[in-house]
């Protein structure tokens, strides 16, 4: 642990907000393989800033090149992408929701098995990793990383089954949990998605070369054409035969696509599961104008996140919609932490109240979301003491009340300020005039939905309701995770 | 040349862009006055990305930390804050527009003279540096860079005066130029802004300690208060007995503050010379819609810089605003221009089209301007491929046609593109249905005048009218720079 | 395979020498241990100069930190040190000679098995590990590194017994070859010879503290006291109850100690299995003036490892004994090898010939082994360029002319000039008036024997005999080694 | 000064020997200019390893690469030898005795005069170095250094004579002190060596360019012929009509070339002033032997400067020598120094006790000088703890008991032991049974002189005499440096 901590101090995010935890992408059969996947991570990069890796097959050998820190900075110089030779690459951008930002955590994960290389990048989280993990440490199993993918590569390790594509159903049938896999091995990639679809996972195509990649902005960035999402339990096999399609999971498993995607996780210019993200926030944003209106001078966004929902609001509502809070990209490293003396200064690193535009005015602030309700404490400060005279708060999503276990860095439920109080108390600890957050129904009449079917619900939205479609067997157990070691990579120069 | 060359291939900026030099920030008589720089500097980040540094004095002894790249990536850290010693400090970000950036060209610049240490911080760019910079080194004196900013200190260095600030104002009689100056001195700050006042530069005060910056945004990030503009002319000297303010030019010199700040430099949140940025912009596109309205079903700005006018022009036109195109904020490095096959991906590494938004849609697209119409360029092909009907691109500045020499980045007048087309010209160019500049008089107007007064310009409008206040001896020199050396400095481990 | 290379470029070695793969130390029950571990594995640096690591244990956790290069440039910063934190570590220094040089190669190698961390620094070569590694993989287990001391990790995972101990020993029985190792758990410290003996370790003790390590020199370092040899075959566990011995194996199992230990990799202030290596040195050199008397003006070492034996043979033979050749030690990294133009400069990067002392003078020259012959060649021609008269060459080992399977980084034996052609075509190759090399019986007596005895040799000479007492199982099988995955750990920065 | 300190802490050296600062190489008219100019300082890296630069010139620009630490760390990559183009280049290894080591104090030193660039190497020490800043300060000249090497660049650049030679020998008639130049300008290289001749310049050949370098050795690394010493008092200018000698000062100058180089700094492998090192340094063990012989066992060199001296002492006892302390050259940065809990393992780092080889022996332990005493004290510790019967301590060189003014780094004069003690208490304080210094006759006679001149010297030995040939001027003035500024430069990553 020691040793890496002092390595580990790169956080530029908000630590009020979620955190999605992946990004994946994955190209097979392109003779700039390596460079696609940088500029697709790249795209990608609102998804995990922490640590950035690329696997690429030359045929013969396999190449990886995995680092801290952001795919611009150490995928960007032509010497590092010219060495990860090949036809065919996988990718993974990474926010740590499992085993600690050490470089041996970072993916893609590269095992040699006995029957060839398998490089392996995934988006989201498995339920049941550490009682597997347990009982294959017990087999004999030695792991090298702590990450919960890990389980995948020995479950398919020690599988007795001849073919690969067998091997790796086989080890989808022992886990439980969230996720969309991208894999690379010696003969073709591998896309696979869990039966319930918590995570996004859509196929592209460049120039006869299928893509596979979480999002459709990664597409874009690289002049790709969108294919389809892939399926919820669906398997894909690409190799020099061209695309396979297997389904190896009973069809009954109802799909369960995670609605923070749409509320915050995903790019606007994405279109996830059918629906432009951009759009289902401007309609969030107008659904709350209808939902919770109020007397107001202006509409101003907390940026970035909070924007879509504002256009939509101050459009729904007719008011004007300025800027009003300035956000500061440049963001560097921790910066300011480690300064005692400066630590009060907190927010305004990173927004600034515009003055002349909140002087004045009764404002409606609109934010995506609240979690522990620091941000948006100092947010409500910051417009006060520009002079607002009325502060009044809409969140474009309902309160999140409950953790999430598949994939999203949520902290412990008892820190999230829905879960301490009512929306009336959250108000006033915020310090705003009034707080209202979009009703469950309200966000599922945004997608399209004439409100959410309780019976069967139409997407994951256990953060909100706590109606977990997965079971969650590690947590169940009473542990979070097991007495993992603590040893550190040492750093290489 | 050829070695740092190797370390200079940091430029993380739209190259289609004016670049603004530098953000300059001195606080004096403060305990954590070099953490305070630090965050001031952060502020200012969006006036230069490609160095920082600052320089702190202890009482006797001057600290000095300079890097390449940006504030929050080398002033982040404790341990080099805590070195920064002392009450007192000025810093310093830049984007070159004089001298290369290797380090020995990163400022605060520093001089050990007969009378005592020196260290100087510059906005600006100096007209007859190079004439200046011959006659001393005839005489003796040896540059240690390649900055204009130089003479300034070996102006003092030889002066026969003894009082330091006598040196400093007579040296201040030999340059011409637009500047913003901040001084440390063993005795105190001293300020500076050219007898024009191109250049902007504010005094703030914070616990009693005062500070002088480049905008007021460096105020708010600390918690400062803003006191005034310093004048144009104006030297203001501060130490132990308080600040002194002098006034060594005549009077009668005409302001002219550079137009450019409110098009696009400073920060929205930011008041300059009495207005606020952002409002400016606002206004400006609302001017624009006045002048040149179009049949649209939505208005789109080019992020970030055209979002106020595009908002200014949604508003006065009626026309819904969207957030058509998507800007990826993680640049890292360079990227990707040393990767040849994927050079033609250009633009969309940081721009993406927002198709849901735009398909089908008569689209007015607002940026602040067109330097060399490569971005615009792309921006419409973009905008075009995602299924806009219609394009009419709305500029929210008259065509730049002419180079700055006052310290801002411009290319060549050859490689404006409105040095070299008109506007129709201009439009097909970069292929929109329509386009238009706003008028000088509409520019003026929003700036709150009733429009420019051709006898007596009321701002440094130079790029746009090529009247130039102050004359650019260098340049009729009939050579850009002299033949300075171009030896580099090492790196160090 | 690529990206590693790049970072690979660390070999300050005579490619013309034999080299001793590695160094080990190991101490329980300190409270400085990482830093006495660190100043050991200082001293045995000669041992191994690629790649250094340290693993300590606090009594929960396990710390780590492993790096390429030198013990001095990597573990001399406080911070590195006391981040190793606890009462227990263990350490390696590496010249590779199994696996490429890349971090994951780098020892002490971590696991964490089901009954808990486990941390290994071996010193050796295991000859049935690609045969283990292949039964292993069919059976699930995944390695994370290219070394053959991987195997034994897995062979412990795998086990069903329950109690460690009895876990390593029955994997113990499961390898083959020559192997020092030591070894950290959870509950102390672990020590194990093979049965041959074939490489040394060395029991000391400090302050009551148990120290594990290649060579007493590491002992007086710290200012230790050597308690014993460990012997050939012998287990030691150290704990909190103390030191255990167990002898797993079958008594009748023959020592066998690497000769080379003596001839050239071990200090020469080291006392190895009871005989100063100095002295031994020494001892050579008489015998071979003995042996291969010559009529000459003076000896002269080839530094640093002619040294002893020229001292040996200029006493015995009553001749000048003189610094004919100067060596030196500044080496840097690779230096000179990327500089075409230079590369014929060769030898003199690290020895310069004397020529005042040489000039007109019949020189005896003494060095270690003759591998390849290359440095020899340049050597002499150095000599003779500095005006020797005649020079006659003796060399303080028999001919090396088999390869070395037990730790000891060899050429394939086509390379070996020894292989290719006798003594007296040797001299003609490498210019010399005459060569003579130390009889097999010589350098026995020398080491206090009468002879060799050839029914059951006292060491192991296999290198200059090619009688291996060990069984050569990977070798016999056809292939050196398996195809190993070629992947390559990423940078860390 | 607080920010470099951090970066400053390499100095793998001996703290109680004295240092040479500096090694100069230049090359003219070659191809390779800079893959030779590496190697000549790789082969000078004796005398200085804290950095090391070389500047080079390709007939239009100059190009310069200085870093911290050996030659062999920072030049041995093609990529930055590559970078340094050009015929013609000079280099510079540093152990600094005057500026701290900061990147701005490491040469050759650059400057960009109105005639044209100018870079500079220098050995040696200006003794009237502050004076003239001060003067030159007073002027208007700004350092950019705290070299004394600056003012000699200054000098230049405020002369008004045209001829750049004219300049730079006018420059040398205000300077005092010891210096040995090499100079490289647009035009060509300049050499030069003070009047008295005190530090080592020496002129070569190399397929027809002219080489000017510090001592023999360096020329041997890469095949160039030694053509003569240049004399003292001579500058050489070399350039395209090949090279002319130059003698501007008065000839009745006395030559007093430093002992020094003999006794501890040159390589012995190099032939200074006529005469060879090694051969030198074994008469001085001859004499001492005749001067101070004692019942003995057996010679034993302090490595590795000692050896030289030890093997004529025990040629000359006709005693046996041995190897009874063993160097480790592995040494890395600092190491230990921080580690408080092992600093009293001090010595044993570097050097370890042969037991075997002292153990019951009456011991002569030779070495070249003693400073402190520090080491000497902890040396015969060790050889008393591995047994020695008596130790008779033998110094090749008389007592230290003056600091050196000339370019050699000697503590203070009240920190030397000869300067606090007689030689019979040195004795018992380092502990030795007797302790005996060559006598200062006996030290000339080794040079071949019937012994010391007393009225007319023949050599420089100030540090045994007190009897200094050259004025200084500095150090009379009362202070030892002007209160220089203490900005150090920042780090560049």
């Amino acid at each position: 642990m020691a040793i890496d901590q002092v390595e580990m101090s790169t956080n530029p995010f908000d630590d009020d907000k979620l955190h999605e935890e992946c990004g994946v992408f994955g190209l097979y059969g392109h003779p700039d393989s390596a460079a696609h996947v940088a500029l697709g991570l790249h795209a990608l990069q609102h998804r995990g800033q922490e640590a950035a890796g690329i696997v690429s097959f030359d045929g013969t050998h396999f190449h990886s090149h995995r680092s801290l820190g952001s795919v611009g900075d150490h995928f960007s110089e032509a010497n590092v992408i010219g060495q990860l030779k090949g036809r065919s690459a996988i990718g993974h951008v990474r926010y740590s929701t499992s085993g600690e930002t050490v470089l041996r955590n970072v993916q893609p994960l590269f095992a040699d098995l006995a029957g060839g290389g398998l490089a392996i990048a995934h988006n989201g989280n498995i339920t049941n990793a550490t009682q597997l993990r347990r009982q294959l440490e017990k087999r004999g199993s030695i792991f090298q990383s702590t990450m919960d993918t890990e389980v995948i590569v020995h479950l398919i390790a020690t599988c007795s089954r001849q073919d690969f594509v067998e091997k790796f159903i086989d080890a989808l049938h022992h886990i439980l949990g969230a996720y969309s896999l991208v894999i690379q091995t010696h003969e073709g990639l591998i896309g696979a998605r869990d039966p319930h679809g918590v995570r996004p996972l859509v196929l592209g195509e460049l120039d006869g070369s299928y893509i596979l990649c979480s999002e459709t902005c990664a597409l874009d960035i690289i002049g790709a054409k969108f294919v389809r999402d892939i399926d919820p339990g669906e398997v894909v096999v690409i190799d020099e035969d061209g695309l396979r399609s297997l389904r190896p999971f009973r069809t009954s498993v109802q799909k369960r696509f995670c609605v923070f995607e749409y509320i915050y996780f995903s790019r606007p210019d994405s279109v996830v599961e059918g629906i432009n993200v951009y759009e289902s926030r401007k309609k969030i944003g107008a659904e709350l104008a209808k939902e919770y209106g109020v007397d107001a001078d202006l509409v101003v966004p907390v940026p970035d996140s909070g924007v879509p929902g504002a256009i939509g609001y101050a459009e729904y509502a007719n008011l004007p919609f300025d800027l009003g809070i300035i956000r500061n990209h440049y963001v560097g490293r921790t910066f300011i932490e480690p300064m005692d003396s400066i630590r009060h200064l907190g927010v305004r690193l990173k927004h600034n109240a515009n003055r002349a535009a909140l002087a004045g005015k009764r404002v409606v602030l609109v934010d995506d979301s609240i979690v522990r309700g620091t941000t948006s404490t100092k947010i409500v400060e910051l417009v006060r003491a520009a002079g607002a005279k009325e502060v009044h708060m809409r969140i474009a999503s309902p309160p999140t009340s409950h953790s999430c276990f598949y994939g999203v860095d949520t902290p412990e439920r008892s820190q999230l300020l829905a879960y301490q109080m009512d929306t009336q108390a959250m108000g006033e600890y915020i310090g705003v005039d009034s707080l209202a957050f979009i009703s469950i129904d309200g966000m599922y009449r945004a997608m399209g939905f004439v409100g959410r079917d309780n019976d069967s619900p139409q997407m994951c939205d256990a953060c909100f309701t706590g109606d977990y479609p997965i079971a969650l067997t590690d947590h169940l157990d009473g542990e979070e995770s097991a007495q993992l070691s603590l040893l550190d990579e040492a750093s290489e120069k």
